[in-house]
């Protein structure tokens, strides 16, 4: 100790005494652990000392119907390329191969009418991963908008980024601005008053299973143009749209290509969970502003993002995608979607019959069920797996709106969902 | 105008007036394109105007032989089990299948006397993505050393992250702590004076090709030890060592498990440049500091961000790497490896035979190789596409101590070796 006490303060023992690898302190932040994994561990657990029990997950938002026969025909011929000097591929554009970013672009886009170029598509391994990294490429004191209840990722990761405070004893974070979604306003947020520089909007929405039609996302859209704003626009659920006046893209609206980020997904309108390919449309027209307040187009920014962080989906992947939009491969997708609605039809009418309050389930696969009695969503999660060994999301895990709340995934097989039913029928009837 | 300048100045004008969507400006600092879509550029520019040339690519380090038929077959199953609904996987953990990571321990490390459990590997789609995305769970003000010259994603990583300042005319960030690597310190750098936080290290080096003895590393972990650095070492070309007494793990030095993340990946490896396999080690036993010295692990915090910020690999993807590890697996890629390196052998002898100084290609499949008569990087680079239509990397795009050297990648079909070192002694010698 004496040795070091004497030591002279030059410069250089300072900064030996300064410096040390500081850990991300935002991260400490975080409540608890994120949704999914603690439902996964309280299910582990109940299994662990209930063996034998048959236990029904309609938790996690997963698929379960397994790939399509043209995707698979499709994965394995891409492999099998993979396999030959001839046709093998070592790095992709790391915007995904032009086949999937035009099979998109006709499909997605230019067959509703809605003229968004291949070029502004960027393929990536999931919408997960495209909303939390899209902070990035923004400043550090833009204040973000989300919605209440909603998907836990966008607030996670605003945290995780430091744009926010500490979490108040509301289970609300500092700074950012959430925009209550309710029985009282249909589960469509209200404009807010204070005015957010980032808004990430999820229609059809997760989990309630709202839509929002054209007038609405036309109200967010003029709301955007109007105070500079952009929206991050997750449509992740576009495919389980029923109506046909409802919009699946938000540039179905005018003006929106000026304001908005789109998230799309295969994973749940082909069975992609565990294969991995999404993509995000950030128009050549969308502008964001230095701090001068000069305009710079923010798909370069992304591209420089993806380019540099990103190496691409596997070549095999995004074959196996493509083949998605094939005329049998549309036939073959369509009715999966529909086996996964009939879930949603048979589990709303049942579980209206049992008595509860029910919401969504009609253009999106998650059913939003009010708890009975005011039962908290987490001791009705508790309740449903240890008396009915059904699990289910607790719609607190999404928001404190959600409070009181549970969510259904539709993704089940059938046989699960007509048991899962009987037996909550049981309990509650 | 003037019903603006009428306006009481409320609140809510104040914050509307102020308010929109502002970016990242740290993306403006950064120079040019990223090296490799820049080298892309330039050879379809020429490739354009010269039709009817039979370019040879060396520029990207990028595999050119066929996945191996054991990784292939593993592939095709997995692709199967996709296929059926009693196999069908969805969501897998997001730090991967515990097949895959148990063959990791095992292969890469157990059987090397290196005691890293399953359970300290992360899965990833990519080692670019998470040499960049590591940074996300260190704090903001931690200073980061680098090498000079060195693969270009740990720079543009750091500067997207907002850790530097502006970039200077040397070619250097303000912020960044430089190691020049030359001729001179035979391409190893020096421990810094300035002390870092976050220490990057590639071995062996893309793009000099050199390794580190153990000596070499244990001095590294000594100075992180002693300072609390972490360092971030990226073992991307482990697989091409030749000699016994090089380390392939940061890990097998004493220590190490306190202070190193190791990245991995089989791109190079296995060939999965187009495939997308890779994993990140980080021990249970690695501490990073709070600002007021606290210690946490690391681990638990990247453990959040990859359940937060990332799905998991395909899960195809995961058996066909799994295969690597098979006995046979393990023969076919040694055999793929022996014949890259008999290509740097070749490539090694011709330059020299050709009157270049050359470095590297003993243990690494990058020749390095210093230009003639005082060349520019980007002029030889010019000189090679045009006058022999073979296209390399020019030394300088590695950074500032870079310039005046080239890179050549060993990973090409042997005919096109040979081919491109004939007209390139053509042209030199």
């Amino acid at each position: 100790m004496f040795l070091f006490l004497i030591l002279p303060v030059t410069k250089k023992n300072i900064q030996k005494l300064n410096t040390m690898a500081i850990i991300n302190e935002h991260y400490l932040k975080l409540k608890a652990g994120y949704l999914f994994p603690e439902i996964g561990r309280r299910v582990n657990e109940f299994a662990a000392s209930n063996p034998g029990k048959n236990i029904i997950r309609m938790g996690i938002g997963d698929v379960t119907q397994p790939l399509v026969p043209s995707v698979v025909k499709a994965f394995h011929e891409g492999v099998d390329e993979m396999a030959q000097s001839s046709t093998f591929k070592g790095y992709g554009p790391e915007q995904g191969y032009a086949f999937l970013r035009e099979a998109i672009a006709k499909n997605s886009y230019h067959n509703r009418g809605v003229d968004i170029p291949a070029d502004d598509i960027f393929i990536s391994d999931g919408s997960k991963c495209d909303t939390g990294n899209i902070q990035e490429v923004f400043g550090h004191n833009n204040k973000i908008a989300i919605c209440d209840p909603v998907y836990p990722v966008y607030a996670d990761t605003t945290v995780m980024a430091g744009k926010t405070g500490d979490c108040q004893a509301n289970g609300y974070y500092d700074g950012i601005i959430y925009m209550p979604c309710t029985k009282e306003n249909g589960f469509i947020p209200e404009l807010p008053t204070e005015i957010p520089d980032l808004i990430f909007l999820c229609f059809p929405n997760n989990p309630t299973g709202t839509v929002a039609s054209k007038e609405e996302l036309k109200k967010w859209v003029d709301f955007a143009i109007e105070n500079k704003s952009i929206i991050l626009y997750d449509a992740a659920y576009e495919a389980f749209i029923q109506d046909d006046d409802i919009p699946h893209s938000i540039y179905e609206i005018e003006g929106a290509k000026n304001v908005a980020i789109e998230f799309r997904s295969f994973s749940k309108t082909a069975g992609f969970t565990g294969t991995r390919c999404a993509f995000t449309v950030i128009p050549k027209e969308l502008m964001a502003y230095d701090s001068e307040g000069n305009p710079h187009p923010v798909k370069p920014l992304w591209n420089r993002r993806h380019t540099t962080k990103f190496n691409g989906v596997s070549y095999p992947v995004q074959k196996a995608a493509t083949a998605i939009f094939t005329e049998e491969g549309k036939k073959e997708v369509a009715k999966v979607i529909a086996y996964y609605m009939e879930n949603a039809r048979i589990m709303k009418e049942s579980l209206a019959a049992a008595g509860f309050e029910v919401f969504g389930g009609e253009n999106a696969p998650y059913i939003w069920v009010k708890t009975k009695n005011g039962m908290k969503s987490w001791e009705f999660f508790d309740k449903l797996l240890n008396e009915a060994n059904v699990v289910g999301t607790p719609g607190s895990g999404f928001g404190p709106a959600g409070e009181g709340y549970f969510r259904f995934s539709a993704f089940a097989d059938r046989e699960n969902v007509l048991e899962a039913m009987k037996r909550i029928q049981s309990i509650f009837a």
